[in-house]
């Protein structure tokens, strides 16, 4: 309140102004601990705010503070429910940042995604998860998780609020969202992982399709290149290859403070060799270069954003197989809740556009989720 | 000592079993300050040692000590001198790394590379740097300057040590330098940058290139694609948009403790906004995809590894310019100390290899080392 009261004393600074911003726990604050959601950081105090930190607090928004994460944004759940439904996941790894902002302690919040960790919990939480196009927010002070796939992702309640967030830290003028759009192609993919897809998430991507044509978009079925359907593997073996290596101090010396799961997760992990580890990045980097051509007829393509509703339970974080293919393709990918499964919570949409077109990405979310609700 | 006398009791951990190494000063170490090169950081203690050095106490290597760093990893010159001759440069940024080794304090060192700090200095100093594939050894707890280019460098006395170190970081068998090479398609580039070579460094590659072809190599002289002269540009967008990102909460608060040196440079840098960002991006990401072909007809590039023998002075750490392409490209890239220049000071041929083909690139190094010393 000190701090909101100070701001209120001073010129605008920016639109994020004395806005709360939540800031999930793998990222590093000077003013509050850091743990990475790891027994081996309890207490940590870093000598810094990461840069994204750095930057919003610049930019005159609040850090409400530290919002829970998974174990090294990684798998293990940790103690955030579900706000919606406190007896279902909230997904993971970003758990805090979504729930927070679906429960409104922040209008905004930080996470990252390495492989469906924003996406995932907001679409299970029913708010927006943007992941920007890799690297665009800078990720110093960001514990490393997955080097070529760790991005820093924004949590809002609403598209124009991820707009504003987004704009601010990367020094862009606002998106004006009363702007006619031209007619969007939009690419409607299945994916190669549909069939784990549940029936509520089939029902309402049908109904959703005409609806959008209703509405003046121009709705293709797109099937993308075989080697697409590799990037899953590919994806696998970067993150396992990179995590293996980014934990090395503390497998060395606190081997004990890890979880099972982690630890199960890490030794299948270290399978992955160098040779095994190039030859994956030199498929993304063939599936990116791809990826322009399917741009070239479409705007934007839709894809769900997870196999169906926040899954019962607290034992798992969910599975991010829908969101992992767009990080290791490094292009900008945003859930918006647009949908409801059987059990009354909240399905997204999952949008994806060129590396760079963050920004139409952002209006065009906006405009589907003007239509869906 | 101490931890010499242990490890003589152990069994042999690895191929670095008990061997000295020294670590830049932009590299976290639990049991040393890591300053980064800034008073901002005076006396910093991490509480992690950084994933690379983590595994090479790992693998019984003893961390003999710091190494001076410019400010940051960037450009203004810190206190090393050349052992070779006091008066001129190391080089930057990774100017102690290649000093210590080159003088005899250490037989390996680590730096890091952005857009020519192991190659350069390693050149200057007379010593072999290798700055291998992007992203394969991994970077955690490396203070972030540029992330897309940021690379953790080797630096070594000769090729067969660079090799032991570098296979040890990555988990694969030593490399066999008995083994009988088939013949060497070298692809000699004099690169845009040619101009700027000082006569010394012309002579000697004229003389180079027939005795090289003598030894058995085929030797043809290439000029890449139009779009490769574009990478020195693109290499300059995406280190100036990262790294006035990465150092925003050293801005923020500490400004009157970084140099003017890199506050302009800063200032000039916060010009490139995201749209030049992402063109580079775009840019570099197909000429990656390029250079597999030239590397269809060659097995490595040469090019030089600098304008020169080291600059007379210590007001710069010299210019990195044929370096920085090859950082941006993400392959791997050596330096060999093989010529003299006209103050017997020496002058480093730089071969370079596919992105992956580190284990190729250590061979053909070593053979050339030897064919031209």
């Amino acid at each position: 309140m000190d701090q909101a009261r100070a701001l209120d004393q001073e010129p605008r600074r920016s639109p994020l102004h004395g806005l709360p911003v939540g800031v999930k726990d793998i990222i590093d604050t000077v003013d509050m601990p850091t743990e990475y959601g790891s027994p081996i950081y309890s207490g940590y105090r870093p000598q810094w705010d990461a840069a994204c930190v750095a930057a919003l607090r610049k930019a005159g928004a609040i850090i409400m503070g530290k919002t829970v994460t998974v174990e090294f944004a990684m798998r293990h759940p940790n103690k955030t429910r579900n706000p919606l439904n406190p007896a279902h996941t909230p997904g993971g790894s970003s758990s805090g940042s979504a729930a927070a902002v679906a429960d409104g302690m922040a209008p905004l919040a930080l996470g990252t995604q390495t492989g469906g960790s924003v996406l995932r919990p907001t679409a299970f939480c029913g708010v927006v998860g943007l992941k920007p196009s890799f690297n665009v927010i800078n990720r110093a002070g960001v514990k490393p998780n997955s080097e070529s796939l760790d991005t820093v992702g924004l949590i809002a309640r609403n598209v124009p609020d991820a707009a504003l967030m987004f704009t601010t830290l990367i020094g862009q003028s606002v998106v004006d969202f009363s702007e006619q759009l031209p007619t969007l192609r939009i690419g409607f993919w299945r994916t190669p992982q549909w069939p784990s897809a549940d029936k509520a998430t089939g029902e309402a991507f049908s109904q959703a399709l005409p609806r959008l044509a209703k509405a003046g978009a121009h709705i293709e079925e797109v099937d993308l290149p075989a080697a697409f359907n590799e990037m899953y593997a590919v994806h696998s073996s970067i993150s396992d290859y990179e995590v293996v290596r980014a934990l090395e101090y503390e497998r060395m010396h606190f081997a004990d403070q890890i979880s099972a799961t982690l630890m199960k997760k890490i030794r299948q992990a270290e399978k992955c060799d160098f040779d095994r580890y190039v030859e994956a990045q030199r498929h993304a980097a063939q599936c990116r270069l791809m990826l322009n051509d399917v741009f070239l007829d479409h705007d934007i393509l839709l894809v769900p954003s997870a196999a169906g509703e926040a899954p019962l339970g607290l034992q798992s974080t969910g599975d991010s197989t829908f969101n992992r293919i767009w990080t290791a393709l490094h292009v900008p990918a945003i859930t918006v809740p647009v949908f409801k499964g059987h059990s009354g919570l909240p399905i997204g949409a999952q949008l994806v556009a060129p590396y760079g077109s963050d920004r139409k990405l952002l209006l065009c979310a906006d405009w589907i989720h003007k239509v869906l609700t």
